[in-house]
């Protein structure tokens, strides 16, 4: 079966900018959820900020096995209760794909625990994606390195938490450098930052970012069952333990009963 | 200089509960305080809930190293500003020691991203704990294990983020095994978790957790300014740019405007 | 096409102890190749220390998606022409997961750099693994932890580099604990080490086992041709700079001259 | 006590090469020395290849805290036994500073299992080094970055094992980038990789570069008995378990017998 991906867009600035909307006609979601199903291991679809639960009911949600994120303009208007829900479906093995501007995304924020800030500059500048992890699953079937032409900057540092694994570094014309490409996995569910993305130019319809995004999916993608259990502080009542212990010493807890949380 | 260290105590059970009244009379902070102090590095005082602002206004949090956690019973009673203050502290350089029933605390789960969650059995048994990273500074001056005789058990699955580096693990009689001592650094602040210390047991008169405690603190603790702009996502206008470059392409933001977040 | 599996074994204990013999007829190697080969998605053959370059020439090793060892009894017999040959080719992406004893091996001290130490204890003591890293492919269709009734005990400090993730940690009867499941990249190569295995048990006939072993050779296995740029340290000259510089200061190297290893 | 460091150099293009000569005239070695004994926490001497067992007698390693190397014409004419020699001081908490070139050093390769390879241009570019881990004690005193006026480049892929933490990362001219500040830990021993140091440029003699070496030793320093037991793979026997058990099962060993290696 196919990889169950859900492209979520801000779908705002297809709207409201004359730039934005002539290179994204059909919104920046659809673009990249075109470029995810030309990958036949994927089946992508797409959600924005403006349905119903922004798209993602709990129903929609379990049967996603990835979720990628693009936001800037109002990442305020997403509901708390939204950001809970997803933060729980990635610990229970949803993979989640944040894309650039997405860094300052609630959702982002809440499972990297850090502010998620970062410097900037829209400028059209060069950007250079250099691979330095080429034995990534990511990085697979891309050179050395990779050129966007235009590109806003972002520059280090970074303040995310020491990745599980650095898959991109990115050179800026401008004198910047910036960890474009991270890792991390909270609960049982993987997580990328992926850095281009700059909605005012054709990021989104290059070729190596569509490769990038891919690979990103079927890397994130755990193809189990959710893991409930990550919710669960269980009790394991000395007649249960795996060893055969005796009780002793003075308690807090009567039997059975449940921890504070 | 002294290290400046504050010990916060949730100060419930101490009044409600007899064995632990006996155990601590002055409360487990004072405990925690006082073994610390041993150490003419540190210069520990304490905090509790019951305190305004639960002992921690800004001005005090700005003249704090390194901030010492236990709360078991009523993590909820903690005021969502002061957890919001801690966490932005630890971002700019404060070290935090995480103790026991603290992996559920709000400010824990709040840097950590993750539910915290893990197994748990309260019946006095023995607690091996394992040093599996002797060169880390948090293991100086143990042996290669110590037991605490009394414990309550806590089993994996930890619900953490992989951490920096394991400096112990738990071997427990009833069979179970737990990540011990784990450190993180969340934007310039260190973090440490140490699991022992459940408050119906002597544990916090034990010598060996003196000297954990005593090492813990010395390591979280950065010797420098509070780095404030982990806070700022600063923009860097095209004329102040490192290297020159030319400005070009469409632009979404106005001339000095300010990001979204 | 299906990964292509060697599992190497140093065939010694089958021939010259009775215990081993009984429980393991076919050579331990067979009985770890036909496990694997009971998954359809490996295809696994078997190499020894008897055959000539030790059934590991160069050609084969081309051919090889995913490396498997066990050796004890003699590691001092493998050449170190053929332990350079391996570490290569991981470090141009084969995997390489490494058995019990094979701690000592001299390709698993070769790639940690480490003395890979550890302590242990032969008495049939009972092992219990647990699970704490649930979201890990290679723990994916465990439980939260399994028993092997039988096992040699090694205990901690194992002196290994701390891992990209730890999967697995057992608890052992007579008081110690161990890190028994951890993941490496050297290169662009996956390692995975897995504790169990003691020749004179009947570890390898476990069906825990068996799932751990074929989830680690998926794992392990990256799907692409050999990095071999890994081996390189080019000189990049500046005319052929990505970007346009002029060369300046002093040289020590003449235009074109190879760099010193 | 002050941190006892020993700065060891290859000691070879300051005879043989007139620019190195005029900008170190007394050695790379001691010019580096001196910049450490600047700070007074240091206590820093020299040696070098030319001296008998490269000025690194085991009795000097042994009152050695901090070793620093710098090599790049001749790395194969360190002795095998003197590498050996000092990855074992490395594991037992000796700390490590690798300089420049010293990436392909024999230690260096030997402590971290890979290629150690990377590109390079020797065309006296701008390096701007960036803090990418602020609240790092080797950042400290730095601002956000600096910039090296000429230096070597060195590109990614950089092969070595992906490290505990990243510090600095390196933006160049020519449109490269590099983890220019790398820290691992091996054994007990703390590893620093800092990439700048290029013999024909005036690298060590910058202030950046001084406080980024001085701050390097300060953290690598372990205050404490060397870790022999690093070395020892102990059987623990039967009779001495932490845990009463009951031998049980076949056994390979004989009471009281070594393990293989």
């Amino acid at each position: 079966m196919a990889i169950r991906a859900v492209v979520w867009g801000e779908n705002i600035h297809e709207h409201i900018n004359k730039t934005v909307a002539e290179l994204y006609p059909d919104g920046m979601h659809a673009t990249i959820a075109k470029a995810l199903n030309a990958d036949s291991a994927i089946s992508a679809t797409t959600a924005t900020l403006q349905e119903a639960e922004h798209g993602l009911p709990q129903s929609r949600l379990d049967d996603t096995d990835v979720l990628v994120w693009w936001g800037h303009k109002d990442h305020g208007a997403v509901s708390d209760e939204v950001v809970e829900r997803i933060a729980k479906r990635v610990w229970e093995g949803m993979g989640l794909i944040v894309l650039h501007s997405g860094h300052f995304s609630k959702i982002f924020k809440r499972l990297m625990g850090t502010p998620c800030a970062l410097k900037w500059r829209e400028a059209g500048e060069r950007e250079r994606l250099w691979v330095v992890n080429p034995g990534h699953p990511i990085a697979e079937g891309l050179g050395e390195n990779f050129v966007i032409e235009y590109e806003e900057m972002y520059g280090e540092h970074f303040s995310v938490p020491e990745p599980l694994e650095t898959v991109f570094i990115s050179w800026f014309q401008g004198g910047e450098v910036f960890r474009s490409g991270m890792t991390w996995r909270r609960g049982a569910g993987n997580i990328f930052y992926f850095r281009p993305g700059h909605e005012t130019y054709p990021t989104y319809h290059q070729q190596e970012v569509h490769k990038v995004l891919q690979n990103a999916v079927k890397w994130a993608h755990i193809p189990r069952p959710a893991y409930k259990a990550v919710h669960d502080a269980p009790n394991v009542p000395v007649e249960k333990a795996l060893e055969p212990i005796v009780e002793r010493g003075p308690k807090l807890h009567a039997a059975g009963e449940q921890g504070y949380k």
